[in-house]
């Protein structure tokens, strides 16, 4: 697979980071996007790599075509990209390989689990790879190139994804409404959420290392109700609910026996 | 205060960093701890330093006095003290000023905010004090020690303190069940929480650098109901109702109109 051939279609977030990585392993010989300068500017930034505004253009020869665009556009993307000899994978967490019936043999599913940005570095070995495909030598295929970028390849197929989302709900978009929350009580004192900031990073590092269920500290594990009384006194609207809510579930989960 | 003489009064995790750190800049004269071998083994491993499991043999003469026990413990070790010279401060979150009433005219509390483990090396610069004292001169004091540790030094007031205590209840207690949570539902399919663990600190520093209210991704800000519902149907029991609760808090805090 030393010299294999890999078309990247989009040139956002996703695509870039990608087409970069893959440039180191593979060689990515052309970038698509319906927008010229994009396409050009991430083409440019890669090895020895061509460009095309028009999908017809693609080669078809390559050995994998990467569709890394926003999920609403996959689908028209592969309705009208030409007939390929290689593997086509796309790279969202949410659309189905079903997606690719009727229209290519050899698909799959080629998700990194990370949110990726313009300007920061991501350490890409670090990043989980899902990988599903529509038979074995697609997903060897695929495992060939995950393996090449990051040390954490698993497969998924659509319900293991469903779960991954869904946790990745609780612990990223609900911890960061958790900080918007204590973001605003801070700011009635006068304190910024930096003052958190060590205390969250070892929340983070310590429920990774030794377990979140072992690692819980705080007034509803202890099953101190006269304190969880006095922080309820002092929130107002969802807050209090959002507050009542978890540390109830805090104690049933730790079998404390006590109703708030 | 070069020359500043600190008596150490416990010898647990916070007792142990903060004698530590004090070490390096100040000189820690003694180590009381009810438990000698404790108190000996901290004592030994710092500069010149004695030590006693006998509080009414702790020098009278020094500077400053850290009591750093159980909240539990506090108001004992202040009444069973010897009458010392120097100013005495509590490292309590939770341990109101008034608890030195009728025992010290010069006291204070000297607040870290951060978990502290036995093992785990903590960057104390980066650890936020928060500082409250009898009198400006015992806040002087205690401001001059806390800047040589750290570069985060704060005031905070007992109803300061509750609001820092509350919002570290959303930012760590909470947010670690919700990885609790989430460790369970990936366990289901075989996942473990490492999965997310690009995504939890990519989350987590997002929200530092650039706030957590622009940060919020997810079904809830995009009010995509369909991807919500979907979610609710595969969860269970209080998962469910913390899933809808934070959604719809989400949702509201971003004004998206919408009602689960």
């Amino acid at each position: 697979m030393e010299g294999c051939e890999v078309v990247i279609l989009g040139s956002g977030n996703v695509a870039t980071h990608l087409a970069r990585a893959i440039d180191k392993i593979y060689h990515v010989v052309q970038v698509y996007s319906p927008t010229e300068s994009h396409a050009a500017s991430l083409a440019n930034s890669l090895r020895d790599c061509n460009y095309t505004d028009r999908i017809e253009d693609i080669y078809t020869d390559a050995d994998i075509y990467i569709i890394s665009v926003s999920d609403d556009s996959i689908k028209s993307v592969i309705t009208s990209m030409p007939e390929v000899r290689g593997i086509v994978a796309h790279t969202s967490g949410s659309v189905g390989i079903e997606t690719f019936t009727g229209h290519m043999k050899h698909a799959g599913v080629f998700y990194p689990l990370q949110t990726f940005s313009k300007d920061a570095d991501v350490d890409i070995r670090e990043v989980p790879f899902f990988l599903e495909a529509s038979d074995d030598d697609t997903l060897h295929s695929l495992e060939s190139l995950a393996r090449g970028l990051s040390e954490k390849v698993y497969h998924a197929d659509s319900k293991q994804r469903q779960i991954l989302h869904i946790a990745a709900v609780f612990a990223c978009n609900f911890f960061n409404h958790l900080l918007d929350v204590s973001t605003e009580i801070l700011a009635e004192k006068g304190y910024s959420l930096d003052v958190l900031k060590p205390l969250i990073y070892v929340t983070a590092a310590k429920a990774l290392d030794s377990g979140a269920y072992d690692a819980q500290t705080g007034p509803a594990v202890r099953g101190d109700l006269n304190t969880i009384y006095k922080h309820l006194e002092a929130l107002e609207a969802d807050r209090k609910d959002i507050y009542r809510l978890i540390s109830q579930s805090i104690i049933d989960r730790h079998k404390i026996h006590k109703k708030i």
